[in-house]
């Protein structure tokens, strides 16, 4: 494995995460997945899921199944995500990559036994098969073992239990994962990509782009309440990558990838510099 | 990359295809699966689809297209075969080769540019989206390094044309092609599993299995015929590989597999001694 700092840049890690609505738009896809390979170093992508598997579940006609509100992974759920993030979505994503010239392997979980995650205990709700991460879940030499083989691996939002059991995890949480494991090999920046420029101080105002947040302003927009609600988990989960290891993170557009090589603006830069 | 006969079994490599009859059946596959793991050296699975496939097609109401009397792959035959094969099978055996100890990547020949096919051309039929391969289509180099990182690769019957499109590619075509162009830096064995002993010379005693087949034996038993008309593809395409380089081609029923560790008679074994 390459040493730190022994080539400027060569140590470099970006793990992205992008969500249905990159995936379910092809155009904005291919754009962002030719942006994705023009990026220098070592890449990771994660991607979650998109209305497709919703779509597949209808003509199927398996029911969502919601407890409390919450959605539950039932075994034909199950089933539809295997097919449709593991299969359809990752594959198509890979052969696309492949074109572009970005040498990509798709993932689960499983593969590799890259990452283990536990079933969620039942409480008051039975999630189904649904795992959750905790700090030794991924395997971080594995991974870098198949990036230092020449691999730029594109992660579905499965995991396994290891015991035979795939389970449906959260993608966010994954990317998030992957980051803090592999900060200690690599100079990691971590990249949420939605629909939104980044986190902005006004949520229906595209021009009030927050460019930059460090932990102490972080808790001066909570306190001013300008950071709204939906977007706190994001944040809070953004500054844990960072306490532990993950040089930045980036909260930015999917179509705006292409300008972090041009060097223009992109997203909201979330970093522990004071 | 290990030099050949550096250390004895170092150097083995197997690739082993499983069909629709082991799939099919989670006890068989189970069993199938721990016992390749058992297997020493390095390993490659090659698994086609099963029933399932079938049976997503019918509930969606995919009517299956025959021209001729051939099997047409058009873009939502397609679609199915790339969620159940790429994802519902292929993922769901990795994860019980990872619980039996098998360190398995799943995969498809776009992934990691592994296998390379062409559309078939269009003359009396279109056949859709059928990727067929040459001598240039594999990888071997990047097939290598992957093993050589320390996984076992486990391939579906998809394969892509470097363009961005899967295509759908027979899985006894790409477990011989894969032997062929890895019997330069392996000691290569291919082995065809399937639902009968091997090649028999009664079709419907399983007692009157033919333990071994070389190039000479083969024309005897053909002018014979001895060998009833649907094997002479599999054999033809055996001999094909033995003599590109493969050290042993062996046909068996894929309950037997343990055999090959516990060096009880396991199949029909092809090979060039005379």
């Amino acid at each position: 494995m390459a040493k730190r700092g022994e080539i400027k840049g060569e140590n470099d890690l970006y793990v992205i995460k992008i969500g249905g609505n990159v995936i379910d738009n092809s155009e904005n896809l291919y754009r962002f997945l030719k942006d994705f390979t023009a990026l220098p170093g070592k890449k990771i992508l994660v991607h979650g899921g998109g209305k497709v598997a919703t779509q597949l579940s209808e003509t199927l006609g398996i029911e969502p199944k919601l407890v409390e509100g919450r959605r539950i992974t039932d075994i034909e759920t199950l089933r539809v995500v295997t097919m449709v993030y593991g299969g359809l979505i990752n594959k198509n994503m890979v052969a696309q990559l492949q074109r572009f010239g970005t040498n990509a392997i798709g993932l689960t979980g499983a593969d590799g036994d890259f990452i283990r995650a536990k079933k969620r205990p039942v409480k008051t709700i039975d999630y189904g098969f649904v795992g959750d991460l905790d700090e030794n879940s991924i395997n971080p030499k594995n991974v870098s073992s198949l990036m230092e083989a020449g691999f730029t691996p594109v992660f579905c939002a499965l995991t396994h239990d290891g015991e035979g059991q795939l389970l449906n995890t959260n993608a966010d949480t994954i990317a998030s994962a992957l980051a803090v494991a592999l900060a200690k090999d690599y100079h990691t920046t971590l990249i949420y990509c939605f629909e939104k420029k980044g986190v902005l101080k006004n949520i229906d105002d595209e021009n009030s782009l927050i460019n930059e947040i460090n932990p102490r302003q972080y808790q001066e927009l909570k306190e001013q309440q300008v950071i709204h609600s939906g977007m706190l988990p994001k944040l809070d989960n953004a500054f844990n990558a960072i306490a532990c290891g993950v040089k930045e993170v980036i909260i930015g557009h999917a179509g705006d990838l292409g300008n972090l090589i041009t060097e223009l603006p992109f997203g909201t830069h979330l970093n522990s510099d004071l």
